[in-house]
């Protein structure tokens, strides 16, 4: 079934970032998504009615981000479910539709598991079907109260470290709702600072070479009414030596055992600025980015990404069948080699605190990570398996 | 007259990077120039045969950086003057085609005043107009010369400071022949250590938002056949974590009496960068860059560009009659306001050494720098005034 197009502004402004949305209209369940693609020129909600065009939809990038994905497989598996397809083999191309986001599998699979559990317990498919359901949803609501803690202990800590009020943020790539069943992550903590009044500015990192900050938290934050100035990221070293940064705030990709942070490249310039000009570095993230599996930021293996993103320039466009959800453009001369990795590595020594859904780590030592992590897995239900 | 647009790559191989040259075909003097709107993707000359197009070509960026402006402005002199046109309405037009380039009334007075003084002296308008050709000339091969000895002694730097050789040298902005007479600056040292088998890789710093190191230092690495890298300015740091960078070479557009230096924007974060890592910052520039008038960083007056710079992509193109040079697709929410300074500052114990035409200046003090500056200028005539 095509995907079809409606606008719906009204939506988008009473619900805050309309990332994604179960819905039941009388021709069947959907689930609906802002379009991310389309940002920030329009604000425009795709309707998936099935498992392919949700597939797509992860392809092409309208729906993207880690946990926003893991949610997003969950209500996928439900979907197929409520319309009657196979489930196993709907989960199966949920699954592989980024074959990199571990997050993804994480929700296809949850879902899935309760629909198989619900079934062999007896259930009828509708039955069942609304058991995979209810678990998208717990999962979706998980992830929202994640966010919300995250930004609750975030801005305690912003209030700690800096008496007086008034922050000055400097974030880099994007963090927020776009990428969340909630609030996000390092945009959660600005967004909190802004409705309680205390933001002064959210200076936005446009994020080379994927402007994550100039079309996408730019875009958030200009929706939810913060007092933002993009900036090139090679602009932060003036604004730093202005005294014009008072705070750091980032999210993380993965963090190592010993607390090393890997994040979206350009990061650890910004910590090394931060301790060059005593500004706290503050990474925000939940404990399931923490990887004790990893010791060190030396075992963080990091994704060298295609030179392409930074010899041409890629603009979103709405894709016609059979083609990518972008236009491109060259910027260098023909046959340039990038270098672009999608990542780096923030040794612990230059960060400040990481902030997750269970409290805070400052200073950052393996211990204190290790038992925050071990409380917060143990001690509630908050935590996607 | 209109321009004309010819192709002629056996000229550009041969002749290095040919950003500009004063030609005389059958039907008439011509200053020809390299047109740089067009680069990187194609390498085409555009012949001026008066001064309305060499300020047109001047105005949409055809020509641009300040010492090739300077040697513009005084061939533009010579070619309204063989020409017979009006040499001092030319030197006007000339003067008040990029009114902030300092450079280019400096070039146009001197080519001016080379040829008002031959006519006072009772020269024949032929034979002026050759005197103010000879000037323009003599400042052309001037700028070159002290490329040619910045490179040389800055290769020598590199040579005591890095022995051993193998250097990976990380760059910002573009430094080289386009902006010059000869080589240029910090890239004529790494031009210089290239054609001695020294340069083992060139970083080279896209340098948002206008791209000069994507598109043209990128462009002059691959023409004089360097190893070289393109990345986003923000993935500097993990080369730095991973000891991949020997030095630092940039150019400077201002150095205050101290030694503070003003720079393209993303230099002052490279600077941290280096001490933070232990590596060399260099700065190359030719003494008429040293400014004693200006006695610090804090006095240098930083130029905030418009926002549109970075919350749009701006893109090469031929203007149509009336139209611009480029074209403009948005990044960022419409509305959203940026901070774009073109500069920052990198005070003086954070730059291991400056290197100019007369000589290296390190470690970086006020002292230092003026007795080099007073001597190259009494010393040589191949300052220009």
């Amino acid at each position: 079934m095509a995907d079809q197009y409606t606008e719906s502004p009204d939506a988008a402004v009473s619900q805050g970032i309309p990332t994604l949305r179960w819905d039941e209209p009388p021709e069947g369940p959907v689930l609906v998504l802002l379009d991310q693609r389309r940002l920030p020129a329009e604000e425009v909600e795709l309707v998936c009615t099935d498992v392919p065009a949700l597939v797509d939809a992860m392809r092409t990038l309208a729906v993207r981000g880690a946990p926003a994905l893991g949610i997003a497989g969950a209500y996928g598996v439900a979907l197929a479910a409520a319309r009657g397809y196979d489930v196993r083999e709907a989960a199966e191309l949920l699954d592989q539709a980024r074959p990199t986001a571990v997050n993804l599998g994480h929700g296809v699979r949850r879902a899935a598991a309760a629909y198989h559990r619900a079934a062999a317990d007896g259930a009828t498919p509708e039955r069942a079907a609304a058991v995979a359901l209810a678990e998208a949803r717990a999962l979706h609501r998980e992830d929202a109260e994640a966010s919300a803690r995250m930004a609750e202990h975030g801005l305690a800590l912003l209030d700690e470290l800096l008496p007086g009020g008034g922050f000055r943020i400097l974030t880099h790539c994007n963090t927020g709702a776009l990428v969340s069943g909630g609030a996000g992550t390092a945009l959660a903590v600005a967004g909190a600072a802004h409705r309680k009044g205390r933001l002064r500015r959210l200076w936005v990192d446009e994020t080379r070479p994927l402007l994550q900050g100039a079309r996408l938290t730019a875009y958030e934050a200009a929706r939810t009414g913060m007092a933002y100035t993009l900036l090139a990221d090679n602009a932060a070293g003036s604004l730093f030596a202005a005294g014009k940064v008072d705070a750091v705030l980032i999210g993380a990709d993965r963090i190592a055992a010993d607390g090393s942070v890997a994040n979206k490249v350009g990061s650890y310039p910004l910590a090394v600025l931060a301790r060059y000009h005593h500004v706290p570095f503050i990474v925000v993230a939940p404990t399931t980015s923490v990887d004790s599996a990893t010791p060190d930021g030396a075992a963080i293996e990091i994704e060298q990404r295609p030179g392409h993103e930074v010899t041409e320039i890629t603009l979103p466009r709405i894709p016609e069948p059979g083609q990518s959800a972008t236009a491109s453009v060259a910027l260098a001369p023909l046959g340039t080699q990038a270098y672009n990795p999608a990542f780096d590595v923030t040794p612990p020594d230059l960060v400040t605190a990481i902030v997750t859904e269970g409290g805070v780590v400052s200073p950052v030592t393996s211990a204190g990570l290790a038992e925050l992590c071990n409380r917060s897995r143990s001690g509630n239900g908050m935590m996607a398996k």
